[in-house]
């Protein structure tokens, strides 16, 4: 499916997309925050075939979005976790997920929720200046950068260049 | 690729996966947000074969991503436009972008950055509950329940069964 590698792309979300890779590896995501480990737990809960859950792991073992141990219990099956780097993508299952509610479910139909450990809503996610101003698409300009030196990770910041 | 559909999922976020198709789509969504609206500045951007563009292009119109028009100039071309449910798909682009940013470039690498129209820059999205305290993963439950009957769209709301 694949005609163009954009590992190397100077646009973050394009980077970004080339590492998830596609649409399952959201899912195995989404199970991975859920609790499950197992080759088996995410066969089960995603129906999808052996060959091809097997090589999105792998990517993601690779991508260091999981980190693959060995079993607990001693056994052959190794489990499978969120890395921090994988956790991080917690924020773009929440805008999928916010999105989803919004515009492909019809009033009153089933559809799983998310609350907070006393129960409370999540809050809409929204874009925001760093005066805390709501924007607009139009408010946005994207513009040639680099990525700065001073910090990085979970609080890393872009600067102009 | 896909053997499974999964636009009746319960999940919100498998639905908007399903939605969303690929890893290319979101390509198409971030140039469209960058103006680009003709089927040859889409394919000069990414590079895509254009069958695969032009599949890709169907899709997003018949999901109510981009609307379809008539050339303005009155030429054979149509053009494409994001729809109100497409402009929402805002937050899932930054999402992308903050991970991207933070993980996927080395310092000092040659990154695009955003900026509002005074030159700020993006605050971090981070997930809050109603009353504005950050959750970390484990504060988080998802659970069975319903859309809300009560609104619709950008403020909709779910709520419990």
């Amino acid at each position: 499916m694949r005609r163009v590698r954009l590992e190397k792309a100077t646009c973050p979300v394009a980077r970004a997309l080339d590492a998830i890779g596609d649409w399952w590896t959201m899912l195995i995501v989404r199970d991975a925050f859920a609790g499950k480990t197992r080759f088996s737990e995410f066969q089960t809960s995603l129906g999808l075939a052996k060959n091809i859950l097997s090589e999105r792991l792998r990517m993601l073992v690779a991508n260091g979005v999981l980190e693959k141990r060995p079993a607990a219990d001693g056994g052959a099956r190794s489990t499978y976790h969120l890395t921090e780097k994988g956790r991080q993508l917690r924020v773009i299952l929440f805008a999928l997920r916010q999105w989803g509610e919004d515009h492909l479910f019809e009033d009153g139909e089933e559809m799983t929720v998310v609350r907070d450990h006393e129960n409370l809503p999540i809050a809409r996610l929204s874009i925001l200046n760093s005066a805390g101003e709501i924007l607009a698409p139009e408010d946005i300009q994207v513009i040639k950068g680099h990525k700065s030196k001073r910090s990085r990770g979970r609080g890393a910041r872009s600067t102009l260049a």
